[in-house]
């Protein structure tokens, strides 16, 4: 719980009024209290821009119409914004992760990381070229457990991995796309080409990477579109296989009726496994062969790990979120490398080419694609 | 808890000193006390046939070296047995059945019902052919809320099913093949040609086959083998398509090690999901969309169905096998058809096409395969 | 699941028709096949009681009008019964226990033992006198977590015990007292002067003592009537005092709305704690200070004691009770004392003890009762 | 999640460098953004409070040395601070409360409120004289599902309520009373009279309190101290009767070798049952007589109340903290009375009335104490 000084001065794209992500966003740098939001272009249209950017307090001057005008602004002030979070609708990551990486502003964007693979590829090439720290908001990677989860893999607490199960069902989807939130996810315009995988398939594929270490190395793929008229996949069945002989299964879904947000990760390994459930985020089970299951808690006998608040007091979804935020503040501020990785443009070109393959091999029947 | 007379005559085939499963079958026709084990061929040599026999108090007389010596000398007798069960290993259930259809003796079988395919679709002709009733102990679809979940499912509780997600996962093949219950499973001239997927992968796909009452139409299956020197799979990720667009996934393995018999199955439909697990199999998770999830009880509030024991009072495992008992001896007393059906022949062959087609589409790297 | 021969003879008093409790008894005897049911005076009239032997495949002659009669019938015929299950309401015990001890038969009976403190304990002496073996059904001694967990407070493994907490809470009389198995529990002539604490307070009582080997020496008791017209209690808050300077508390409650049959036991040592839901009985939870909480599973890793079934193979309330008789056939057939010890006469009154101070405390006020 | 403006200039008592509960306090004020800390008197020594000061960022002359010169000095800026928060040890609650309300600042107390019941009451007559709001930080009311309760009791879904059970159990003091956290709360000069019943069991009084609404009339209780050398209760079991017939127990204990922060709540009613327990605070169990039981959760079909995230995005003990925070800036800013009632002084002469009588039970063996 140490606290110190620097607050990074932070600007936001998106994230006005009724947007969702963009106020976790916020409450996530205000946790730790490393970040001062002090810029914003908040909305698509300057008059909302303008009202959500008075809602936040920021000074007249620093609420920009549009991000291109505040990247130029923010550079062009002895005090303007060191990083800069992207939390728009997917089809707007790019341009503006191109806008504030040419000004030399680091980037924390939300995931998926563009639309398309080529623009994640673009980017990574800007990125270098930019000596510029990029965070992609795989928030799920700042759950403690999970990250107490890769140590253990890391250190061979499971012995060589032999299967990986994944699971991310939701069904807030199950009766129709009502609702702001629903009605971009399920058009492909802004959602790209993944709807269920995209939007939390995603998740689930980099928090098995994240956790294991692995590399996938092919997929076979059976999507489907439940909800009426939709186009995009809102229930997933994949096969993975990864590297070294390691097999998987994902399963996806936003129509998995009376559930909620079930993110579920299995590792089985030669000598132990580990199950982790994303809503009760403070535990990790371990079962090792020939031993009593544990269960592993956050802070707990055993933990290995940074902690907010003592075992039995729980931590939740906005805190793994601000682990990131904290993190990505040490790396900017130190040029250090996170351990553990932070989330970066790589994993948002893997989460592309999961898509992209996903939905190759569900038009070819299930053929197996690489990734 | 109704306890009536006329108790059936049985006999065994199989099951002798050591045997596990021929245990747990005799437990279960005792719990109702609907059979009475009079005569039985226990092992595979005389000597210790006559020695098991006389474990279990049988007179000498019908102590016999052979099922097939039995089934002609009790075919023969006035007090002969009217029922048989068959619990040898796979590779012998079609001889025994044959011989004691043959003398028109009914039959109760261990799953899986035959070696072959062949051989069950010839069994079935000779059950036709005989007017012998035929139970082949899928025993799972004896706990009460497995057959709660059936009856919900078929009166619409759940709209039309999407999605059905199947496990069984195990642990105990995750070191090596040590033990007499391990030696035959990873043995293909005894098990078959299906390793995990015959032994457990067979029992999910007849409990989602049950309780949606759906046909599968066409799997891609992916198998693999981790146990060292071990030819038949003990871990298979099986993608599948019911009548109607139902899409399911279903993962066995018996080297997920730190699980006992996580045999677990969800089935998603348009306005509601349930779920259930075996290891807690006095429950049956109930959820509505837009109304809070529900904890239905064996027993509890709207149960529906019958049991021995109050609400709170955990039936187990036992207790599931001795309902199939009990309700073969209604079949077989009364010449009723069950309800709900209980499991037979049809099952057998259906969990028999599941491992041919499982084995073919994952020889042929996951090519969908008919059902 | 050894089995072997020699079937002693049983006999049964109460039970008949409809009568819940007996069908449970006559379960559990023949689980492990140990018992051959053959004598009866089941029910409080002769006709009902032949129409439940009838029921039974009794012999006729051996279907009794009242246990006076079957006693002395019995004790003359050269196969007579080894062994009588006394299951009739609690008021009717004492005399039918007097009446087989008197003819040399073993006894088994449903507890409470008696309906006052003065008749256990003569029967305590007529026991002795008579050399016969006596078992108290406290059933859920017989679960295989319950017993490991009293090895494991004997080896040591939670250091000292200092806190213990038990509850055993339903809701079943949260309404009113209707039906068969309510009205006799609420009525003082039959039920005797404890209401929840007699029925199910003195099984949490007795399997404390049962897991600690601990004695209690003193309980202030705050007993409560919620039911309309009720004068038994239906809720019951214990403080109590054990040997040693270890305090407990006892929650007994029949009126807990939405409630099952949720016995549940906590131990609390200065090294460990083990946790036990009678509901879930094929787990019990060992947190050892400064390492992670386990899992301990029946038939799992580290498992001490007999099962039936492997690990994840659920047995339940019967299997348990069927322990209780297959061990108490041990100690017929070999004399030799059980271990662990079965609950008897000495357990029977320690309970009538419990009940007695409980109601005395509770009258003045909740003053110290010594035990 | 609506964010709006007008920050409260908030000052800090406690909370320097290492103490946990004070950056607690601070993550609470900034997640909901309705707080700036600008000044503070941070630790008991002058240069502690300097340096912890800067650690936070404060303005050098806002850092003070002790909590009267902050009082004074602040009171007599224009942009002094509008409220602080007192987060010292128990002991000096009361003097530095004192000094703020003398200059009209509001004040945020940690709990208990005070060291005796004497310095509440006083506390309560300057409160009503100053017309400052004054906030009581018993953090668990801000749970959203507790909140719930309290609405789902007041709506009467329960029917009148009749027992209620109340457990706070946590280990961490099992072996020693090393550390800095652990040596203040054993020790009475600075924890005043109870030990686990002021720290934990007040919590767990005042959770039943708040959601039943109802008034505890009278206790008896048993308090021990286990810890080596201990003088204060580390265990402590509690019987108490409410207004209205209501029965209640309370566990309380530090001492429970392997639990972190089992905080639990259950609420009997006439028609249903609730159960709360922190360690998973999303989630709320109602079993309504005669009807399955339902797993609430925050944000899920059928929840009231106010959340940041929805349904399956697990929110904790920081959250539940900052809405306390933010309920109470809403009351400072609008001179509304909170709904549903913030803890407040109220509820501080409450806990202390109960360690009180608590305490003198336990030294009359067990008498009952009016409340």
């Amino acid at each position: 719980m140490a606290e110190r000084r620097a607050r990074l001065r932070l600007g936001m794209v998106g994230g006005g009024r009724d947007a969702f992500i963009g106020a976790v966003h916020r409450i996530a740098t205000r946790i730790d209290d490393r970040y001062e939001l002090v810029a914003g272009a908040l909305s698509s249209t300057p008059e909302k821009s303008l009202a959500s950017g008075r809602d936040l307090g920021l000074a007249e001057d620093r609420i920009y119409p549009d991000f291109e005008t505040m990247a130029r602004a923010e550079a062009a002030r002895a005090d303007g914004i060191e990083v800069v979070a992207i939390v728009t609708p997917n089809n707007l990551h790019f341009a503006a992760c191109k806008a504030f990486l040419a000004q030399g502003i680091h980037v924390i964007c939300d995931k998926p990381v563009t639309a398309t693979l080529a623009q994640a590829q673009e980017l990574e090439t800007l990125i270098h070229a930019s000596r510029c720290k990029f965070l992609l908001t795989h928030n799920y990677t700042g759950y403690p457990m999970i990250r107490m989860a890769r140590a253990m893999v890391a250190a061979g607490d499971l012995g060589p991995v032999r299967v990986i199960n994944m699971e991310y069902i939701q069904g807030w989807l199950a009766a129709g796309s009502e609702g702001k939130q629903a009605q971009w996810r399920v058009d492909p315009a802004r959602a790209g080409a993944g709807g269920c995988i995209g939007d939390i398939g995603t998740h689930a594929y980099n928090l098995a990477c994240f956790v294991t270490g692995l590399t996938a190395e092919g997929l076979s793929a059976d999507l489907q579109s439940y909800g009426p008229g939709r186009v995009l996949d809102d229930n997933a069945h994949i096969l993975l296989r990864f590297a070294g002989g390691v097999r998987a299964m994902l399963w996806a879904s936003q129509i998995a009726a009376g559930y909620e947000n079930a993110l579920k990760l299995r590792v089985i390994g030669e000598k132990a496994s580990l199950e982790f459930s994303q809503e009760d985020p403070n535990k990790l089970w371990f079962a090792p062969l020939g031993a009593p299951r544990q269960m592993l808690t956050r802070g707990g006998p055993g933990f290995v790990g940074e902690v907010r608040l003592p075992a039995g007091h729980p931590e939740g979804f906005l805190e793994a979120f601000a682990t990131l935020y904290a993190d990505f503040a040490d790396v900017i501020q130190t040029g250090a490398v996170a351990d553990p990785a932070l989330p970066g443009i790589i994993d948002g070109i893997e989460g592309l080419k999961f898509i992209r393959a996903a939905v190759a091999s569900s038009t070819e029947n299930g053929s197996w694609q690489a990734l």
